[in-house]
């Protein structure tokens, strides 16, 4: 079940580097696109940076709409993510395409992705310079949601292969999130 | 052995997301920060975004040197990354105390961190704006460098657990870097 992540703790969500896909919607055209270049930038307000490069399509919808989810995918959906990075939203809907099923965001246009552990519905920070010297957005994370299953007590819980965060390396190599370790306190130790 | 990795190529190294440490020196400080907020920016000229917050020992550092070195630590330094992140350089040799051993970089006055597998070394691009407003710094990389038996042709290889990248989640929480799945490329399935 989708639950709300409390916004002060969505930094939790992307914390540890997974892969994206990140979703877009304007003047009734949308798109989905994949990303490993997306970071939290803040705590509260709770921000995010991401690279949306400037030949894509999804650019427009961002430019446009000022708005767009962060929709963490899974093993079980890694073949379409790659094939998200792999081919434009133009002239299609690359979310009907790719078979990704989608839900309404609650405080933007664009889609959430189904099937996805965690989604950061985002509104654009204008930084009109580094969008377009750098394709870097600043965007401010309005709400987050998270899978009840695998995202438990605040803290990432995998409970299965199936629905594990991914990380992508190039060229269709990817990364699983692997096992957990709980480091002690230094303060607790000494 | 460290050897260099073709700069175009230089984001493989952090496109996984890891944990990173951030060395730094200036008019002879040096310190070492743990830092999770790390991502790829451009291809060529290869450049990062990274965020070191206002209040660290660090910042100072690198406002003065415009400089730092990005290394990535495994499981064996997990504990030392942790607390890397635990406590400030200021009036101390974190490096030292935290027992890290260095050598220098070839580019950059900040040291590189011995036993961990990669290592980019970085000039800062200024953005004044981003850098007061968000704590967001763009940076060059100059030079990186590659564990070879952990960085093979190119690509992570991870040969034991010890030598495994990690990903921070929250509270000294981490993930290993996972199980490795290789997709094939859209083009060639259709």
């Amino acid at each position: 079940m989708r639950i709300p992540v409390e916004l002060k703790k969505s930094h939790r969500l992307l914390n540890h580097g997974p892969t994206t896909l990140i979703t877009s919607a304007a003047a009734r055209r949308r798109n989905v696109m994949a990303a490993a270049w997306v970071t939290p930038l803040d705590f509260e307000p709770a921000k995010i940076s991401v690279v949306i490069e400037r030949t894509t399509f999804t650019r427009g919808l961002i430019d446009e709409s000022g708005e767009l989810v962060v929709n963490l995918p899974t093993r079980a959906l890694l073949e379409a993510t790659y094939a998200a990075g792999q081919s434009s939203g133009r002239g299609c809907d690359k979310i009907a395409e790719l078979g990704f099923r989608t839900a309404p965001a609650t405080r933007v246009s664009a889609p959430l992705i189904e099937g996805c552990v965690a989604w950061l519905e985002c509104r654009v920070i204008p930084e009109p310079q580094i969008q377009e010297r750098y394709d870097l957005f600043i965007a401010e994370v309005l709400a987050a949601w998270a899978d009840d299953e695998v995202f438990v007590s605040g803290a990432w819980a995998f409970p299965d292969e199936a629905r594990t965060t991914v990380h992508h390396l190039s060229g269709g190599r990817f990364f699983l999130t692997g096992a957990q370790i709980q480091v002690d306190s230094p303060a607790r130790e000494r």
